[in-house]
């Protein structure tokens, strides 16, 4: 399976998803703040990945430190907020440096070096974890697929992603293997065509069949009668079920409804956050005009034209049928559901 | 007003809309072969562009033949035919065609150089009155929008795509003109993007506020509130008002519906064709996958993944509010106002 993060030598080294498919190239990153930079140049994405490298980034950060006990805890939180500064919207970013804050202020009166090391392998775990938490979605995920299925989905919420497997990847992989996976429409997911560049090239890889579309072909797709089901990765799930994720998964959601056919969030319960009532408050970060104005070198418009460019929107939770988590699938009320699971 | 087609010296010029907006470039176009490859290859588009630059074309041909009279009908039909296997869904393209069969047929009985002089001025014409039809659009069309009104559209329904003013922007700029139009959201229009590069261009050169996106951002600009009225063009109309446009235009439909948001379609009478019953009966045109998975000469995917590439999708009557044509808006039911209108 593709490897998205790991360490080497006690240094960050990951994919450059902003180079693939054309190329795959590893990029070491020897500092916190390269690991910072590489999160918000898109080098790194997807919610699970961006929390999981933030964690290695932290406790390669933690692993560097020279200095004595009592100014390892300013220098930790200093390290903690600049990969928390990255961006704003996938909450598995904050939680995944929360759940390092709370290690470090557990093992905050032992040697400095344990510290270090205890970090280090909380960072690994995570990483474990994550594979595991994404094969159980596949397999709660996989059940619902109607048999024969013809699955559509934005973005990537594949291997690439995450850790491995995947989230909404890993409901396809996992449907696949049983035989129960027809084809995958990849919407290319502009404007950082994620599902052109990641999604296809995963599930190639994988001898799943797929086919491309642009964005704007969703809805006469569904139309032909072509798509069983739709299922979408997460950046941020809100209490009541409101689901952000990269931006086109509202528009996608509300043309799912219109056609009558069921569409299901696939994410960890770490992209639930109980602080969000509803999707309304879950921020939504907007980035440079130049991603929706060039693509690769080369503008596709006039060159100071006015961009509109959020990198997410929010599906409410009323066009969702199920969320599908490591623990089973969330069904509405979601407000319950999530409180049931999120408490176990 | 930017030129899309005209002639010099009998020959066919016109502008080269896939350089757009980064060169602006005409093209001579001497031979009927050239002005058939410049349709398909999509130097020169949108659907009432494609009829008049196909009759230009008709008439460069019968400007060009050297033989006798008897010889020139069967001429006439072979540069006739190739034009039409052009392209396959825009119904302009074979109206304009069919209307210089007509002239040719009626004065089959004259000398060679009248049949020349007779085709060459319909053609010229057609181009004069598709300005004035585009005005009429103009002036009914912004008589619907609100004060202040934000207008989405998809595409370009330009002047670009005309012969001047444009069909949803004959409507924008009859409205801006008339101080009734806020801003435009231009929906960039994968996978040849005529949004971002043609209706951008168009908008900033008449100085009409325009904010470009990405065509998966339509339906969250429509939810944070900010469309007050979709407007697209039509490449053709059945009797019953079902609407085939460019692919993206039904997402756009059904989006608009969902947020209770106004739908019109802009164009000619000539864009409706009373054969075709209803939309299921238009022939979507598919083009190269390469579309799809190049952008310039780059790659932006796995270079051989499958592609589904529909350059049209056709929009069902009950989500369209109105049909603006030159002589007026026709409302639901469609099929009487269409028989009405078409009638007169």
């Amino acid at each position: 399976m593709i490897k998205t993060v790991y360490f080497e030598d006690d240094v960050v080294v990951v994919l450059d998803q902003r180079k693939l498919p054309g190329e795959v190239v590893y990029e070491k990153l020897d500092t916190v703040e390269k690991v910072a930079e590489a999160i918000k140049l898109l080098m790194v994405r997807g919610a699970p990945l961006i929390g999981v490298t933030a964690a290695f980034g932290l406790a390669m950060a933690v692993s560097q430190f020279k200095g004595s006990r009592e100014e390892l805890k300013s220098y930790f939180k200093q390290a903690k907020d600049l990969l928390a500064s990255t961006r704003p919207t996938a909450v598995n970013l904050f939680w995944a440096l929360n759940r390092m804050e709370q290690v470090f202020n557990q093992y905050a009166g032992e040697d400095v070096e344990i510290i270090k090391k205890k970090l280090k392998q909380t960072a690994l775990k995570m990483y474990e974890e994550d594979i595991k938490v994404n094969e159980a979605i596949g397999e709660y995920g996989s059940e619902l697929l109607p048999v024969s299925a013809r699955v559509m989905t934005i973005c990537n919420a594949g291997a690439a992603a995450t850790c491995g497997f995947g989230t909404a990847l890993g409901v396809v992989r996992a449907g696949f293997n049983k035989g129960r996976v027809d084809k995958v429409w990849a919407c290319e997911t502009r404007p950082v065509l994620q599902g052109a560049r990641l999604t296809v090239w995963e599930l190639i890889q994988d001898n799943i069949p797929v086919t491309l579309i642009t964005d704007n072909m969703a809805g006469y797709v569904m139309n032909l009668g072509n798509v069983d089901v739709v299922v979408v990765g997460a950046d941020r799930i809100a209490a009541n079920g409101d689901t952000a994720n990269k931006i086109g998964t509202y528009s996608l959601a509300v043309l799912a409804y219109h056609h009558n056919i069921p569409f299901y969030v696939a994410a960890p319960l770490s992209t639930i956050d109980l602080n969000i009532g509803s999707g309304g408050d879950i921020p939504i970060e907007e980035r440079d005009k130049d991603e929706v104005r060039k693509i690769k070198d080369f503008y596709i418009t006039v060159e100071d034209v006015d961009v509109f460019n959020p990198a997410f929107d929010v599906t409410p939770n009323h066009l969702i049928k199920g969320i599908i988590t490591e623990k089973g699938v969330i069904t509405p009320p979601f407000s319950e559901g999530i409180k049931m699971l999120k408490g176990k």
